[in-house]
């Protein structure tokens, strides 16, 4: 079963990306967990990047603030389809790393989900694997009817609440 | 009498959504209240949004944040008018849910008022409803005196708080 | 049958609010068109918005550029539902307008839509007067049919040029 | 002596004009402070800018925040300098207020500063009159060097609290 | 009678600024015209906003792009109201000069128009200077008065253009 | 051998995502082309999305722009990989669709690319395709290569063409 | 050994440049450090500026917030190379500040770090003093390879803390 | 003498480059000129950087627009300072570059300069190189009085132009 790989450029990113972590874990999903920084470690990144494939990774998911150069890093150094996570970090309410992770050259695309948007980056790379794996596909389904059924809980709830004003009162 | 629809994308925008209850409560307008989302449960948003005219429903109120969808979606299912609340979530200020309500395509359009504006909106909802029911104008022409009132009394309370500086000190 | 008042800053914004005219005018509503300032004919503005009512308008379209004042000043003085339409003008592509009329305080909603979305105010306006002329309803089902009508013939077009690509070619 | 009118759009702003009043009061120059708003009180606010120069008023300050038609609506009224002063309020940081404060169209200007920054307004305010009233600009004068003085007074405890680093420690 | 002061930042901004000295030449108020810049000439600048008042200036106008310091250097060395025109430079459409103009700290306002708005500055400084003479207010009125005739104009145009459509066609 | 949808909102759309369709034709995989509207045929964005998987699409590539809500719609429907491309129409270059398309709530990621990007969302998808189909890889990294042998050729031209200034000319 | 200047426009800037004293400490880089106002104090600036390369300064940090002209002002008045801090203060995220110090015309370049970027600013100083002083060019790597053994640390940590994920539990 | 190495990700930037050339052309300072790109060539870039110090070169320039991690990439490979340029490339009018290329985490500085600033990139690097080359500090010094003659010219042409206008002429 191939599995995800999730890299931040800092230790401090871990609390960010731990709901990416969860998602993999609920979903039954390998996954390896890195700190590597396109700037402080940029051969870890390289050389992570260039071995991924062959050591069993399916999709590398990397998360970054500020002038986040990691996805793209990495994005760099393989073939494997990467998928962005820009965090918020510093004044600019991650603006800068949404700029700095979705707006890549031509032949590196990096897979840019919402700024903070961890627990989507694993969903996406759980959608991609479930090409190849048809369980996953099956569990998405399920976790998205739980969300729904969440949702229509909150949908009977906000109804009764307000049941009475459904009718006239003028 | 024509009711007013309120939708909102997540049972947590329902304190956001609030101030639109309150409003149609006190203008009298009878009104339903319903969580509905345009990713979550989109076959609903799609089959409320199409009864909606014939249930008497007037106006539709659509309130979400980040890439908001919904009133887009509830747009495209209906031909009644859609009032849509582009909703404060996240790391963007609501300026992603202002771009995702506002910027729509030609034949669809979503009546955009403020980012959390959702007190407005049941207003401009009264005000549609006022084209046929002329109560509701009154109601609104009351409204108003009483925000230019309080807009009066602070005035008055600001002008003798500082009167003493009317006149040259120098 | 209720009037449609199309009312812009500035003889320049002719061209630029020229759809919304076009719409009516297909849609067989009445409609007047005006050129009233905020800033240069306050007066006008005002005792135009006063009286719209009462000379039988339904609702007021507003379109105006950079500081666009014009929808504000406008739904000051009427209870008509006022939609707003941001126009670009200036080197700020129109998102100074947009802030200027959708971020209205509570009480003066104005219904706001795309930059430069003066066609879709158009239609707004009549969806809004359809809760009171059924007839309006249907025309709108069927503008909107035909645009569904446009959209499946592009689609057509496209699928037969891209036919040959469906099936694996490598 | 001419006196400045201080108005601001809604109660709620009184505590950030606050600093506007403190300064014209420092300097002993007579003011009005009045509550007006563009949208809930718009003859209020035509009548208080269309009587303001034969009253004695000189230079008039407005204050708002959101879509701030404050100054605006002023500014169309009257030919005395009208300051605008863009306040934060909501979502936007007072980007909101500053597009529809400084982006006037022709004709009608008014004197943008700093978002919140309403003792720059005063003390633009206080310049203007100094025109007319040579003793204002010695005031201005005294403050500046108030100022430069405590600039200086900063500047050397930070350079006696890092003075050992001023050689080469190395 | 006081003079209007219209520095620029560089010989290549003349364009942008002239409309500021025709609508002086228009109101008849004199005025010079300088290049000056707060980088390259920075003596000459602070000289000149030093000597400005004595030389019978009483309001000084400074237009300038990208990180437009201009106007707040010119205002650090001068107790004059000083206008500040944020012009259109380089790919941020005037937004840097914007927030370069604006964003004064305490002590030292810039009054700011809007971007490119260089007639409004000359508007203001002609405003400004009519508290002391009387005469320029009125050619403000009249100024202002046949804004509104134009504005009339194009309303009366526009008015006939669409007559037929303000009955009820459908 | 799985194919690849690509999708967009208007036929309008297509130059802009020709890329796309060049990127996958020269790579040999089968794709379909479709023109589908979230507005304007919400039902066929709905039925087209939900049979993709069944009918052997692998990855859906959806391209809109201004409130692009397509690719969302889209991913609400399948739990397929969707990758959207923001598309930049109207007055806000892109900015509107990016945000639109990449702020997508828990559960519903969609893979964005840069703003006019649908040649990267195409080698995204091969890219996600490879996990199953070893030899696109290999046609991947021969697409990198013939990259990067470019850069090499625009590197020894420039190179050349400064030679003589790696000396010391002072 | 040459010095660094590093000067903020207010004392109430020390904390935010506090981080980069102590990087000059650290490397023993001697150093002054100074509040100087582009506004306040705008000769000292001039003063400091021009005298500093004789007075055996090497580079000059400005750390300023708003629009922040002092990196500006000390640039004209040095040809040292001059670093720019913008500074987060006032509502706008210190993009007013980066907008004013890093868009600066031909002639006057001013090297911009990262809004908040003190401690960025001290490196970058230490860099371009590296030139002449091959031992701070030592230090750097030191700093930088502790950097990287943090991240190493924290890259272990993150591991074992998610060790049993790498194999698949499905 | 050291050497300048002029760095961009990409043959189409050589024209927004070319100023620097120019610069150092001017200046008499040898330099390299280099196609190099963060992700098409990612291991040039590393060698390239970690050579360069050895190789004589004193200052790197790193332009490149979009997602610009050049200037980072070079910056995480070398301890010689690093300017960067971000360019205007894509619909983002290079907000994106400078987002990338000044938003850098502590320890990796970048000299950012403005939005296409190629031409003050070169002067920066020169302004750096003079600290220990006196003769280049002279150089800048003869090229910035140039500037500022040529703005003393534009400055009497203009004041001529307009000098019957610095009478009264009411």
């Amino acid at each position: 079963m191939l599995k995800v790989a999730v890299v931040m450029g800092s230790g401090s990113d871990a609390a960010k990306m731990e709901p990416a972590m969860e998602i993999l874990e609920r979903f039954g999903v390998p996954f390896e967990v890195r700190v590597i920084s396109a700037h402080r470690t940029p051969d870890e990144a390289r050389e992570y990047a260039r071995a991924a494939r062959e050591r069993g990774v399916g999709v590398m998911i990397a998360g970054a603030g500020l002038a986040a150069h990691l996805a793209g890093a990495i994005a760099a150094n393989t073939t494997l389809p990467v998928i962005g996570v820009p965090l918020q970090a510093g004044p600019l309410a991650g603006v800068d790393a949404l700029c700095s992770t979705v707006m890549m050259p031509t032949g590196y695309p990096v897979a840019t989900v919402a700024i903070g948007g961890s627990a989507n980056a694993a969903l996406l790379a759980i959608q991609i694997l479930s090409l190849g794996q048809p369980d996953l596909e099956e569990r998405v389904r399920n976790y998205r009817a739980e969300l729904a059924r969440k949702a229509a809980e909150a949908d009977r709830e906000l109804q009764s609440a307000y049941a009475e004003h459904t009718q006239d009162e003028s």
